[in-house]
């Protein structure tokens, strides 16, 4: 199976979204999804996001999504938004070449980290990032305001 | 006490990283923060982060560090990175004027929503948050990789 991954153009927003809303299903939580197509392409325009895709052959079967942040103990940080590869095409290797283009990335922005989110019961997400080095840390509750 | 809450200058990031390492502290990490003054600075100057701050007289008893980013299933979204009022200020309703002008201004940004963390362990945070309202989600752990 070839793999490619490459940087998404506006055009591909349309599959990046279809595939976040399969990864909230596996999350169970598609209720929670509101986003439109539209937000997405006045984010990218912005250049609030960056997305790259992974090819196989001439279909989109997975993606991160990632942004510019700021971290006041660190400095300049990358952060990882989404990170889906879909769920027929996994297994062959797809998540490490996007997740080794995200880090490449980071590297290239001069971040001095990166950061993401992984649902505690995520088992094969969890092993995954283990296997990176990663560094999980517990202690930390989530907040937000839904306006 | 008369507390006026305004847009920080780039003046004033010094006396914000003196309030950051002071909840750093707190939060038991100080050894965590290595960022400088100047990664500040070159992230106010590139608008890669906004501050306000909480004054008294002529101090800065307190601020928040914030900045847009993007949620893929809620759109465009204002992150609360840091949000601290100096141990010895507390209790006279500065947090609270300074979390409305971050709500506010999440509001003028036409932001879906808004997001920040709390140590588990933070109870004065934690009944705070609570009282605003705020949804508190346990089941997220937070990864990192440090460069």
């Amino acid at each position: 199976m070839e793999i490619r991954i490459r940087r998404a153009q506006r055009s591909d927003l349309s599959e990046v979204i279809r595939l976040v809303r399969e990864l909230a299903i596996y999350e169970k939580a598609e209720h929670e999804m509101w986003s439109t197509l539209e937000q997405y392409e006045l984010a990218f325009d912005e250049k609030r996001i960056s997305c790259d895709v992974a090819m196989v052959e001439n279909e989109i079967v997975g993606c991160t999504v990632y942004y510019d942040t700021f971290s006041t103990w660190k400095g300049k940080m990358l952060y990882l938004e989404d990170f889906i590869v879909s769920e027929s095409y996994r297994k062959y290797g797809i998540g490490q070449k996007l997740y080794d283009a995200f880090i490449e990335e980071a590297k290239k922005r001069d971040c001095k980290l990166v950061r993401w989110e992984v649902l505690d019961w995520n088992e094969p997400a969890l092993r995954f990032y283990e296997k990176q080095g990663a560094i999980i840390e517990k202690d930390w509750w989530k907040a937000k305001v839904v306006f």
